[in-house]
Formats: C-alpha cells, structure tokens, sequence
C-alpha cells in the first residue's frame, strides 16, 4: 500500500528511463551493436584522465577521516567550494566566494534543495516546454505546481517571452531554464535573457516579493561553434544555479555538483542556511566527499566535445537527407526531431520495430515531436543509418 | 523568502550539526588538541584498507562509463546488489537476491526513500524516545504525524511496549526503529522484537492495513560483547530495513547505504517500484556508483571494534567514577547520561565553558539527558577526563 501521491508520480513515471530498460532487454536480445538506444542522455565518453587521476591522488594524499568523513557544513568541504567560486569568476567575470557554492548530489539533488527551500503548497514554478520532464516530480515534491509556456516549434523552440508573460501570477515563486535546453538542444542568448529578466524585475516590483531564477545548466560545457551560454547571476539578482558535473566530466553515476547562490540573492543568508539544511533533512547529507575531491582536481578537464560534435552534425545531416523535419542543436547532446505522424507515440513505437529507441515529445511537454539523445558511440550512429532509411520509408518520406 | 515549512525546519535545525560546527569553531581558537568534542556520529578510525584498495581496483579495472555512468536500474548496479543479497544471506540466514536491495545515498537517503514511498499527508509514524532527531523531518518532509513512546530512563531506555501499544492508530503507517540505538546504545533483543511485532500484526489485522516496520541500521556491526542484533525481516513480513555503510567502514562523507525490501512484504512489486521511482525523483537518481563498487569489494571489511569498545568502557568507567549517571551501552558509539539538573540545556552550555561539547536530550526527545558521542580519539577521552573532573565538582558530585 504505497501512498496516494506516490501511485500517481509511479504511474506518470519516467518514459526515457521506461525506454533505456526496454534498449538493455533488447540489447541482450539482439546484441548491443545491432540495438541503435538513442533514448539517455548517458555520456558515451569517457572521463578525462583528470577523473580517475583525481580519484588516485586524493586517496593517496588525504587521512582518511577527511577525505570520507562527514563534511564540517553540510554545504561541503570549504576548500572545493572555494576552488570552485575561483573558477567561475575566472570563467565568467563573477565575484563568488566558498559561502556562494553548495555542493550537491548531481543537479538533480540541487533542485530539490532549492525546491524544498523556496516552495510552499500551490506556488507555482514557470517551465518553457520543451522541458525536462522530471521538473515536474521535483516540483511536486512540494506541493508547488508545474506551469508550462507552450512551446514554439515556429521559432525553433527559442520560448514566447510574451506567452510567458501571461502566465506570471501573484502566486509564481520561480521560473526553471535550462540552457543549453535538454531536449531541444536550443541556447538561450544574452538579448533573451535580458528580456526575461526585465520581465520579472517588472514583476517583482508589482508583486513585492522574489521570483527566483533557476538556472539548470548541466549542459553548460556542451554548446557547439563557439556558442556563448549566458552566466545568470550577472543579469538577476535573484537567481540560483544547478551546475551538475554528470556531462563535463562524463560521471553521471556518481552524483556531483552544485548550486550557485549569489551574495546578491534577496536574504542571502536566510536561503543559503534554508538550502544547507534541506540537503540534510531531505537526507543527501552532504555531495559526495571523495567526489567533491576529484571535481575540484578537474576543475580544467574537458570533455570531449569535438566527440559530440561530430555525433551531432553526421545524425543531423543524416536525418535531414532522409526527409526528417530536425531542429539543428547548438548545444547539449540532444536532437529534436518532428515525427512524420500526429500521434509521436505511434512513430516511437514503431521505430522501435528498427531497434531504434527514442523517447515521445510529450515527455517534455512537447507532442508531435521525439527526442534523439545522440551521446552514442559513432558507430551507432552510423550503423543505425539503416534503418532510419527504414523508418522513412514507412512515412514515403 | 524561504517557504513557511522550511523556516519551521531551519528554526528546530539540528542542535547536533550546530554543536559541531561550534566545535570547529572552538578547535580553531583553542587548539584541536584542547576540545573535547563528542557532538557529532563522525567514526573516528581510518576506513578499513579494503576500502581504498576497492576505490583503486575499481578504477583501475572497471570501464569508464560502466563506472561513472548512470546505472542501467536506479536501483543500482545488479552485480553489487547481487553480492549484498548473498551476503546478508550467509550472516542472517536470510533468502535475498538482488531484486530485494536497492542502493541509497546512505541510511539517510534510504529512510528518505521509503517514507516518500508510503506516507500520505497525516499518516502517523511511531518512534521510541529517545530517537534520532532527524526522523521528525524525513516524516514531516512528506507530510506525515512523528508520533513518539515516552522514554524508559527506569528500565535503562529500553521501551515499553504497553506504551507503544496504546499510541498505534488507524492512521499509523509506519514503526522506525534504531538497532542498536542512537542515542542510548541500548541493542533490542529477539524477545523485545518478537513481543513488538505480535502486537504489529494483531493492529495489522484488526485495521486491515499494513503497518510497516523501518529498521534503521547503519550501527549495526557496532555491538559490544557479542551481543547479537536481530535481523527484523525474519521476525516481521512487512519490514524495510535501511542499512548505511557509513560506520562500519568509516565512510559518512561518501553517502552509500541500501534498502531491503524482502519478498514478503505486501505487494513487493509496488513498493520496490515506487522506492525505485522515489531514488529517482528525490534527485538522488542512483547511489554514488564507483561508492556502490567499493562496498561490494568491502563486504568483508570489519572496523576496529575494539578501538570503540576501548572508548566505550573507558568513558563509561570514568564517568560513572565521577558519579555521573550513565547508561552502559551496548551498541553503536554514544553513551547517555543523566543530567545532574533538570535543564540539561544548562547543563551542555555549563560543560561547553571546559571545551566539552555534547548534545541535549531533547534534541533526540529524551530531556533531563546528554549524548556523548565517544567515536573520538582515544587521546579525547583520556585527556578529558580532567574536564569532565571540574564539570563534577561543579555539581557537588
């Protein structure tokens, strides 16, 4: 007898993770290479040197009861959060310091933390659709409710700042971007910020009370040409960043990253407490101490982007010549794809029948369209060329 | 603005973790070797060598993306998962396969897990004073009632069961226990765990319900003496037992516990599937997993029992020589003491004058007590027997 809540989160559940188990039964059914699992956004290179490096001279140079002992904050160890603030600021142009960084388990665990410390029953939290569905779950985690700007296929899938604008209420608590975006692969430049910023400063004001800004940015290493990814503390005051190390470092596994929380945010002090407490009670405790360790050893490691980049232009292009309507990625390792049919669910099943899994556009509140993940070995690519040929034939593409 | 139920929990946070940071704070003044800091459960000896032979054997042998990458169930890795079964299956007699464990960021983490799992909004929850503090806020953190059994100081803090029995309700949904105890020490034997789980299933009967037992275990291999801790699946079909490897290998910081949910348990599938669902949208995702790889090659790791044990009857003796008032423990790390005045808050900021930091009763719902945590070392416990001394006198003892 599991709760009433929980029976509707378990039934709504998680079409992507539904699809990767369906790809590792048929890859045992089929063998791996003939199953073409576009359906996870799990990094398909390795970690830099820098990872496993890291790993070996941390438990070669730190006492034991540092390196996996309870961290002296919940926040983390000071010297991480430290090293991570110097980063940034040489990156970005910012000022933060140790007190502006809290480490937390993966991005996913730093959204709950500020979803927990922010929400009460019924605030609601804005999303620009296409959007990762698992918002939705954090958000009624705590009782908040989800609202969706519809998306914009017209526009490439860049959000309708004024349809955003018509949903601000007196009860919107925060607003969640993710640029580069998962699944559209779309980044969000300095002009729209600007503008969604001024949007809810004029808010704020009318209001009298905070929006907060949340940046979800894991996928802030993987824009393509160069693409600049605007750093949000610098446009709003009142924002938040969850930075997560799963795709820069190829370690999704292991559960590391951090939230961002400026000096300029509105009672700093009173968030930044609220946010360490809730990683206790929520039951992280603290990120991960020997990872904390091996993320501030990596802090200049890179992925391998030209790796993704190639993965990207070739199933772009490939796609593209086959008579797919493809949004073309700048970021992430996402494509977005039309499906040649009304009813998206329809086409994923049968691309299923080619081996060939990929997950439904209402997945991310956007049907009529499918998400690709193509953080896949090359050859998958390649070789899943085939029947892709296959599948468009079946739609006289 | 923080929400209204987190400046609640950020107003009741946890006096332990406010103790030990003033403890840091304390060592930075006076010098480490001057405070007598016995706050915090933090273990005190090194992590067993399996554990960094297990971190480089795992990095050395293991595929990078196999490694760090997301893990095929969130659940976590079947081989680890596997290996856990049988090894409980050999300790306890038992008949877990790798479907009966799921992987949690720590006991933390898991409790987490499964009260998300089952608990809707007013649902109550029974726990025996004294109790971990932090129970309150996992329970509260989805809605649910702490309901709390007195506390036995006259039959040494183990509870009575006629207590429990009146407070078990329609609305009870859940019993935690601690085995053996934070903070009493105290270890419930077969007999107790027997007599409990009759009256559980004659409610269970009556109510036609089930009321699940969470076995909170992380010091479970911390039993002095040979004193035998009974494995609660065997006595009870509806129990979940949560299990951290945090001080049996010295290793809190890197969060890696697990879940048991045996067969028996009504509707297995159900509650096995949503506790998977909850790892999930809690924004754990999955166990840290080079962490899960490490436990599986630690299996056999013990920790230096006799160096607490040497604490324990070191303490003990000491106090009780000072004619402090002192429950003998049988279990984990802590020791609890009788106040010498009723307001034992007085008491802990009185011993705080002589570097002495330990924790009120109250915060574990047992006022008129202290905690000492003696998971210190050794070197802390002689040299502050001097402390302790004037402390005495201070009381005419």
């Amino acid at each position: 007898m599991i709760s009433k809540k929980m029976t509707k989160m378990v039934a709504n559940s998680s079409a992507i993770r539904a699809m990767f188990e369906e790809g590792n039964r048929l890859a045992k059914e089929y063998g791996r290479e003939n199953v073409f699992d576009f359906s996870l956004g799990n990094p398909s290179t390795p970690a830099p040197i820098e990872v496993n490096d890291g790993i070996i001279d941390a438990v070669s140079n730190l006492d034991s009861m540092t390196l996996h002992g309870y961290n002296n904050s919940n926040a983390g160890f000071e010297d991480v959060r430290d090293a991570i603030a110097k980063s940034l600021n040489k990156r970005f142009d910012t000022y933060f310091e140790a007190r502006n960084i809290l480490m937390t388990v993966g991005a996913a665990g730093g959204l709950n933390v500020a979803l927990k410390s922010i929400l009460d029953p019924e605030d609601e939290v804005i999303v620009f659709a296409p959007y990762f569905g698992e918002y939705k779950n954090y958000v009624e985690n705590y009782d908040g409710v989800l609202v969706t700007v519809p998306p914009c296929p017209g526009n490439g899938f860049v959000p309708s700042l004024e349809e955003f604008e018509k949903l601000i209420t007196p009860k919107t608590k925060a607003i969640i971007i993710n640029n580069p975006n998962n699944p559209t692969g779309v980044i969000l430049n300095a002009e729209f910020i600007k503008n969604l910023c001024a949007i809810l400063r004029g808010f704020e004001a009318r209001f009298e009370h905070e929006i907060y800004l949340i940046s979800d940015e894991p996928y802030r290493e993987l824009a393509y040409e160069e693409v600049e990814v605007p750093y949000l503390t610098k446009y709003y005051a009142n924002t938040i960043v969850g930075y997560s190390f799963s795709k820069s470092l190829s370690i999704p596994g292991e559960r590391i990253g951090y939230l961002v929380i400026p000096d300029e945010v509105k009672d700093y002090d009173e968030l930044f407490n609220a946010c360490v407490v809730a990683t206790r009670i929520l039951g992280f405790v603290n990120a991960p101490t020997l990872l904390q360790q091996v993320v501030k050893r990596s802090l200049e490691a890179k992925t391998d982007l030209e790796f993704y980049d190639r993965n990207r232009l070739t199933l772009y292009e490939g796609l593209e010549s086959l008579g797919f309507d493809v949004i073309k990625p700048q970021g992430a390792f996402y494509l977005f794809m039309k499906a040649p049919i009304a009813d998206e669910k329809e086409f994923v099943a049968n691309a299923k029948k080619y081996n060939i899994l990929i997950v439904p556009g209402s997945s991310f509140g956007a049907p009529g369209y499918v998400r690709i993940a193509y953080c896949v070995a090359f050859e998958t690519i390649k070789n899943s060329m085939e029947a892709w040929k296959k599948l468009a034939a079946d739609y006289n593409l």
